[in-house]
């Protein structure tokens, strides 16, 4: 049995590791397109801003720990083409050597590639004029070399996102001072405008410019000046908006890798991601896929494309047992996600009212902004939690928490994914039995208190009614 | 409708509250026997440090705050009997005064008394003498008394459990050498060994004399010497021990106080608490009780005695509910707990494996040091974690985790309760979408790599086994 697996990131690790555990006996070759496999993309920007020693600290585990594990690893091979019928896959070696692996079952685990948005000027530039993505380690070390090289004192982020923002951090950290520009109403738009402008507030306070409803329009080499950058731009209402700049990185997203598989006959869903079903199984014979390259199945909204490390790992387990004949199903995604911004952790599950009512929920929502401790007990802050639940069933919809880091926002959050995951209501949320010591909690927790908030809006006037009836 | 409440702590005001929030037409009474309604019991330790500045801080809510509510407080009045079939409650006011008070429901949350161990000589003495139990207000400000007239630099502990180990900090913070004395085998014995022995680790580093397998045998006054109680006990193996100490606190636990509700017929259960059903009737028409009085419906033991704030609150809101007419159940309980000792927070949820074994499952553990979040970034520090699951049905039964301040080990058992309350398997737990973000978190969160260390070792080759069958 030889299992091949493309991709060396978060799926295609995890579904090799979970194949030799599962079966020993196994022979699983992982086709990686760079030289660093089982590299933590999200820990790139705390590589930038200094935090991380050593690029290779940022590993999972080092090359000899994987290979101790008995996959063998194809390190600088691009996976170039897929001949389904005969099961086997062409790859380009570093120096231009193809060669064809065959496999009896596959696993696809491509990732995804930076978005880059339509600015004009932006094809024409890269990493030697200080324009940079940022997704890949060689993404970073491009990035890192220009930055002992331009030795930018000014930078320009494009977009507010998740990435966008832990770069503004990471830039500010090494004394840069950061414009951000972000084309929606608010910084990290994945939260409601309300909680995002608590994001906003902690980057004025750390000294980044921020621009939202704004684009960047065009980029251009400066003339001969300290700045070499020109960066042209549009305001909320269509004002120009102009800055010179040493650096600029575009981060606005991904879009799914999946050619290698649309070659092959894989159909394409939301996003373009390539279609699997909870299995992780394409439809094409004996190749499966997962991670950022396929769609996502999300426990309220079904099929969708919502790509995070935590899904790619859990589908990537998935895959790794079923491509040896197991029957194991992807349970699905609430799109948990947090970040920390300088000193403020912001986390959301579940969905928002606008995504829960198009997904046929009827979402009302209430904020709250109970402490993460009793009061009395020092160094009390406030965590502003917005509950979102369904306004006729009852059911929990969502959650999305900013407080100050050691509020224990992070994991918070969790409790709320926990109950989602099993379809609670609102009002059941208080039956949890969650933990109480006065520096840390209170008799009913901070989430509970959220939760609370919410069926005193919208519940309790009905159990009022029912009662005094 | 007249509701009539014993009981101004947790469980007595949460059932009034709730009851005035669903029914503002309601006359609400509460009967509180001292001048200290909702005072936050689990606060005492840190105002005896010196954390909490003034005593009124504890309070949940002000006196006006709960009179603001609609609820009428008698305060200082004493419930001294009841007579069911007349619905009539007989009170002894602060100056002697008995009067009676007529009810349409009454709610009974006396709560708890100390425990005072069978000790030579403790019966002799008392606040006067140095010597103290800590439950109540007035306990608290008799230690405060005592703490200010003897100016202690010794105190003795007697027991190792949450409020001795708080107290434990809270003395150390006020300069007194503390010796600590459990008659178990190791500190906060309501977690395993291998954990407590954690803890025991932070007292030892933080000056605390700790003594396990120990007990105190006797307390006397001291002859005229600079310290002024003299306390004998005996080690492991009944070896004499001898302690010459300012100060003794006497926490060794509480017993229900349940003699107003068993006077009048109440039945009682496991360690002489009343017996209630999941809706808090007690059985006796329209008398519902609720907190450390009524022993507790645990969703994996059933019928048990384990008295926390946070049960309490919840029966409390279930009692308010039902006294009105309506058919709430509480949820039952896990006994999560979690208790912060110096610079280290140890929890628990659900069962160990002695307590599993006599429920009649098929405990099976496994321990595992996962960091907090990526070790890339800085601070990392391991949390241990012990996971308990069932080798047959392979459902999770509890988790006990230590882990250092700032790891938010606090709310990463609340994960834990979560899935049990769902009754989610030790394999199914991976499958929960949790946050990560590196600073914070890792891609399979720290207790989903304790759950998988768990499966690993109890699972894993039967998995294996299968497949390669």
């Amino acid at each position: 049995m030889h299992l091949v697996v493309i991709g060396g990131s978060d799926a295609g690790i995890s579904a090799a590791l979970r194949a030799r555990e599962l079966d020993p006996s196994a022979e699983v070759t992982v086709v990686v397109a760079d030289a660093y496999p089982n590299f933590s993309i999200c820990g790139i920007p705390y590589y930038i801003s200094g935090e991380v020693g050593h690029w290779s600290n940022l590993a999972h585990r080092t090359h000899a720990d994987l290979e101790a594990t008995g996959m063998r690893l194809r390190l600088d091979t691009l996976a170039t083409s897929l001949d389904v019928d005969a099961r086997r896959l062409a790859v380009r070696e570093k120096d231009g050597g193809e060669t064809t692996l065959a496999y009896d079952e596959l696993i696809v685990g491509t990732g995804a590639v930076p978005v880059r948005p339509p600015i004009a000027g932006l094809a024409d530039l890269g990493a030697a004029d200080g324009v940079h993505v940022l997704h890949s380690m060689d993404d970073t070390f491009a990035l890192e070399r220009s930055l002992d090289r331009l030795q930018p004192s000014t930078a320009l982020i494009v977009g507010a996102g998740y990435v966008g923002l832990e770069m503004a951090e990471g830039l500010t950290a090494r004394g840069i001072a950061v414009t951000q520009v972000e084309m929606l109403s608010e910084v990290l738009p994945t939260i409601d405008h309300e909680l995002g402008a608590l994001v906003h507030a902690e980057l004025d306070r750390n000294g980044v410019t921020v621009h939202t409803r704004s684009t960047v329009t065009g980029i251009a080499r400066g003339d001969s000046g300290p700045a070499r950058l020109h960066v042209d731009g549009a305001g909320p209402d269509g004002e120009p908006l102009a800055w010179d700049v040493d650096l600029v990185l575009v981060v606005v997203g991904v879009r799914p890798d999946a050619g290698l598989l649309t070659a092959a006959g894989a159909r394409t869903g939301p996003r373009g991601a390539v279609v699997v079903d909870e299995t992780m199984a394409t439809g094409l014979p004996h190749v499966w896929a997962a991670g950022d390259c396929v769609v996502t199945h999300h426990r309220q909204l079904g099929v969708t494309y919502l790509p995070l490390g935590t899904t790619a790992h859990k589908q990537g387990r998935v895959a790794g047992e079923n491509a040896l004949g197991a029957a194991a199903r992807f349970a699905g995604s609430l799109g948990t996600q947090v970040v920390k911004v300088f000193d403020l952790v912001a986390a959301r599950t579940g969905l928002r009212e606008h995504e829960a009512m198009a997904a046929g929920f009827a979402p009302v929502s209430s904020t709250a902004t109970p402490d993460d401790h009793k009061a009395y007990y020092p160094g009390a802050q406030p965590i502003t939690i917005r509950v979102t639940g369904d306004r006729d069933t009852g059911l929990l919809l969502g959650a999305q928490l900013v407080g100050p880091r050691g509020t224990e926002t992070a994991k918070r959050v969790d409790t709320y994914a926990a109950a989602l995951f099993h379809r609670m209501t609102v009002e059941a949320f208080s039956e949890l039995d969650l933990s109480y010591t006065p520096p840390l909690g209170s008799p009913w927790d901070a989430t509970q208190l959220a939760t609370q908030a919410w069926v005193r809006e919208h519940v309790l006037p009905a159990q009022v009614a029912q009662l005094v009836r």
